[in-house]
């Protein structure tokens, strides 16, 4: 048990390890060598958990669907929807797992590469997911095309986040992406729904605050911590 | 002034391969070797224009600022700006040269590689403009921040095309970038305007349609061609 633990533990530092050296110079050009050196582990250990750069590559995309923290709930549904795009944003600037996943997703790879199809179908379910329980809940405009919606918001967040890279190296990221959500919720929501949305671009940075407060707390009483809660909208 | 001619359609033929072969594998994977293959040009022709691989793949980045025809003019501005996206999508489903652009512009390289924010900082300048000039003729709603709608539609283009690519090898481009623009202009333009604009899928390929049955007209007769006309809303 306690050599399952450390094996699980070992590979997670692989994949952090690969997903900074394939954020850095990109997916074709960096080595499994690489990878070893950034890592600090042995060819073995490598071996045992991956059997080739695309395999790493795959595990990296893969972590980009749990590497989200869970989101405190929120009597709005669009708000979750909102949440998880700014927090993602912010993340993005912030953590090397989700910039590399992200890198990876975006750029095409030769014969060979990694499925970059994942993430995006992932993103457009839970989006899609997402707008439903807002339109249960009565927050949409009528006729609004989730699927649509959804494939929208996800490929434009891809672009909005490549451009801020390239051009600002993600210092107005959480701006672009407060403009992304203001654009598209605008056409989405009801009025009286889009006024009581919080978009704005410190949005994200307050969300991590929040559950990092959580956990410390849940860390310092025993408690098991992430579970959904009710965020402060202030 | 024969030879130069020649040297000139030399050039844009290296372009022109560089740009399918970027396309195709990527800036990184790309050999000159490959660009030599591929352009039936002598190593000497290549070096006599190209210093290196980042010389051509910049010579392809800048291509994509002329790649695209004059526009037939319209009445409103808000749709040659809409035209604009619907042609480059159009053309990024058929032109290598657009296709490999856009893959370079996109893809962050290793040291050493293409300035990739010319393409960016371009379209946005472009999309300003035409935003301005939208303005000019009371098109837009009050209060439009035209610097942020300029760079959500750049950004959001190029994300939203990198999805079509990944999922669909563009079958469904069309489709999203006419949603791109139809979400992004509810929210800036008046709805009489709004109304009146042409933002279906087909809206693309039919202007293309038109450019080439008046270049066509233009070679047949001898005449200038492909200057500002009118374009028939049907």
């Amino acid at each position: 048990m306690a050599q399952q633990e450390r094996a699980l533990r070992t590979r997670a530092a692989i994949v952090r390890a690969a997903a900074e050296v394939f954020g850095e110079i990109g997916y074709e050009v960096a080595t499994i060598a690489d990878v070893l050196k950034a890592a600090g582990v042995t060819k073995g250990a490598l071996y045992f958990h991956f059997a080739s750069k695309a395999e790493l590559a795959q595990a990296v995309i893969d972590a980009q669907a749990t590497a989200l923290p869970d989101l405190p709930d929120q009597p709005i549904k669009l708000q979750l929807l909102v949440d998880q795009g700014m927090l993602l944003a912010h993340m993005l600037g912030h953590d090397p797992l989700v910039q590399g996943s992200v890198r990876l997703t975006i750029e095409q790879a030769g014969r060979g590469g990694p499925d970059r199809r994942g993430p995006y179908l992932n993103w457009t379910e839970v989006t899609v997911r997402q707008l439903q329980d807002a339109q249960r809940q009565g927050e949409l405009l009528p006729h609004v095309q989730l699927e649509d919606v959804a494939r929208l918001l996800v490929g434009s967040f891809a672009g909005v986040q490549g451009m801020s890279k390239a051009l600002t190296d993600y210092a107005d990221l959480a701006d672009r992406i407060a403009t992304l959500y203001q654009s598209v919720l605008a056409t989405v929501a009801l009025p009286a729904v889009l006024g009581r949305l919080d978009m704005a671009p410190q949005r994200g940075a307050r969300l991590m605050q929040l559950i990092e407060a959580e956990r410390a707390e849940a860390a310092r009483t025993g408690a098991p911590g992430t579970g959904p809660q009710q965020a402060g909208s202030a």
